[in-house]
């Protein structure tokens, strides 16, 4: 089959692999109708994550159509239309028993080495092998576009669990540091869920000018203090989400969040260190929080969001293709010239 | 009149010092019936924060009886005994209106020098001046012993910050770093408010008999990982909560801490910085957070408790004397000889 393949640190390239093959019991094979390109999948391809290898399928973002199940399946079955989350989970340990998949010892993570859990390869292909697919992959309602399910797999999980935990409330002033599509997608979470001021600091000029088409205020890095110093009275924001995932950025939040605010990050952190202003956080009463997307115990609720609330988080698409432009799309995703990039097999 | 004033690091002694008087719209002046001395109050005198002068009337912690009020009170009057807060807020404010009293413009903490707002004398004293005296002080309800109030206008206010910001939940394994007053408070609280299994991390022994003899698990801070381990099945614990105040206690809140767990520090930081392990704290979905207990914005919840159920924290008070016993009990408690002191002038 068709899959684009990790090369070398900043390569990927179309390759012919072999096509999947149930391996586990509870494994399905699933035929790609949808794949996206994610920020995380940059990450892996530049090398900021260690662990790949050159041949390894990229990419954890699908939707599909099942075309063969292990024995011990008891939901999936041929012939499902299914959305995914980005990860497995075996749904039968003390952690998944408790919804937080992401640490579930069966955890793996598609298309992305080893940084996060044994080699699984990833779904930017015509197949992908899922594993534990009665916890991984949902059956998709009727009337659920496939562009929506993706983003609900992976980028629209983590704005809502930056939501979830930040405890974001109405009327707070969120400030959304990152304007990639994670950013966007927690500015429009924000806008529904709080319903206050939602700010995107962003230092690309037409990140910013999508972040106000879609009703958020938007401000450049350096502009961002001041800023949110004037639209709350010199308080600072209620609520800081850091979609970046590095130190300064981090910096940063603690800078534009308010005494006793909430910080939460959902960035995908490769750095080991932060110097962390401990007695000044102290005094602030700040809290700091990392969430991870799970798009297994968000699923049933972003699907009732999805079909049912005029909520919409495929604006954030804006590159569509094939698998033979995915090397293309990731250099211009790279360079910033698209937003997000979704691709059929 | 007499009082206990700071002389130089590490040295206190009785005074006779000038009797406070009214100054601004706001201030009570109230007889100090008990006051007690506090971990904060150690750090104080140690030189841990920066701006205490001698002369300075130390002490924050104080209930007594209303003698004299100016003219703008409107809740407190002459008579009134009253339990007070460790630190004056406005009430006005953007801050109070939220209940956020220790963000006040006007807060000025007692007896503890500048390190967080103006000076303002003591209430280890006679006397002591009682800014904004109808947020400060609470007017005593009838069956609220001395000790249980002064308790609850800061270190058991302290504890039960700790379980709101950690939002604390049935059944939850809950960590304490530090076996002081805070602590055991922090420790009585998680079992009443979680029921779950309970443990101090705490050097001296017999700081930990008296969490065994409340009801809680104790181990040594080197022995804790094991425990731990041990009790939660290698996961780590749903909440620790930092009672001690340096980045070394941090790092072992986030040795004991579950993935997903969370990590509220109720100690009073004085280090500017803390290496702080970002990419773990990603992958692990951690949240730290930071507060400081609010005797105003908790008085009328604690008063409910402490008239209402079966919760005593007035059994952490093992040193009772006059203010001419304060130099030694400071140095009793310095040296973990004591747990908790208060005095009568």
């Amino acid at each position: 089959m068709r899959a684009v393949v990790y090369r070398a640190a900043g390569e990927v390239a179309l390759a012919e692999v072999p096509r999947p093959t149930l391996v586990e019991s509870t494994d399905a094979i699933v035929k790609v109708r949808l794949a996206g390109i994610c920020g995380t999948d940059l990450h892996v391809v530049r090398g900021d994550f260690p662990g790949i290898t050159p041949g390894t399928v990229v990419g954890h973002e699908f939707v599909g159509e099942v075309v063969e199940v292990a024995s011990a399946l008891r939901r999936i079955r041929p012939g499902d239309r299914v959305m995914a989350a980005d990860f497995t989970a075996c749904g039968h340990c003390r952690w998944c028993e408790r919804a937080d998949h992401w640490h579930c010892g069966q955890r793996a993570f598609f298309g992305t080495g080893t940084a996060f859990g044994p080699p699984l390869a990833g779904a930017q292909a015509e197949f992908v092998r899922v594993p534990h697919a009665d916890q991984t992959l949902g059956v998709m309602p009727p009337g659920l576009s496939d562009e929506a399910a993706l983003l609900a797999g992976d980028n629209l999980a983590t704005a809502w669990v930056a939501m979830e935990r930040a405890a974001t409330a109405a009327g707070d002033c969120v400030v959304v540091i990152g304007g990639g599509a994670v950013g966007q997608l927690v500015a429009l979470s924000a806008q529904a869920v709080a319903a206050g001021v939602v700010v995107v600091v962003e230092p690309n000029a037409a990140r910013r000018a999508f972040a106000r088409d879609q009703g958020s205020l938007a401000v450049a890095p350096d502009a961002a203090f001041a800023a949110v110093a004037q639209l709350t009275d010199g308080d600072g924001a209620d609520v800081v989400v850091e979609a970046v995932g590095t130190a300064a950025t981090m910096d940063l939040a603690l800078e534009l969040v308010r005494p006793r605010g909430r910080v939460v990050s959902v960035g995908a952190h490769s750095a080991a260190q932060w110097r962390f202003p401990l007695a000044r956080a102290f005094d602030e009463e700040l809290s700091v929080g990392f969430a991870i997307g799970d798009g297994i115990r968000l699923r049933r609720k972003l699907v009732r969001l999805l079909t049912s609330a005029a909520f919409d988080p495929t604006v954030v698409v804006d590159a569509r293709g094939t698998l033979a432009d995915v090397p293309a799309l990731y250099r211009q995703l790279a360079a910033q010239e698209r937003l997000k990039a979704v691709v059929t097999p």
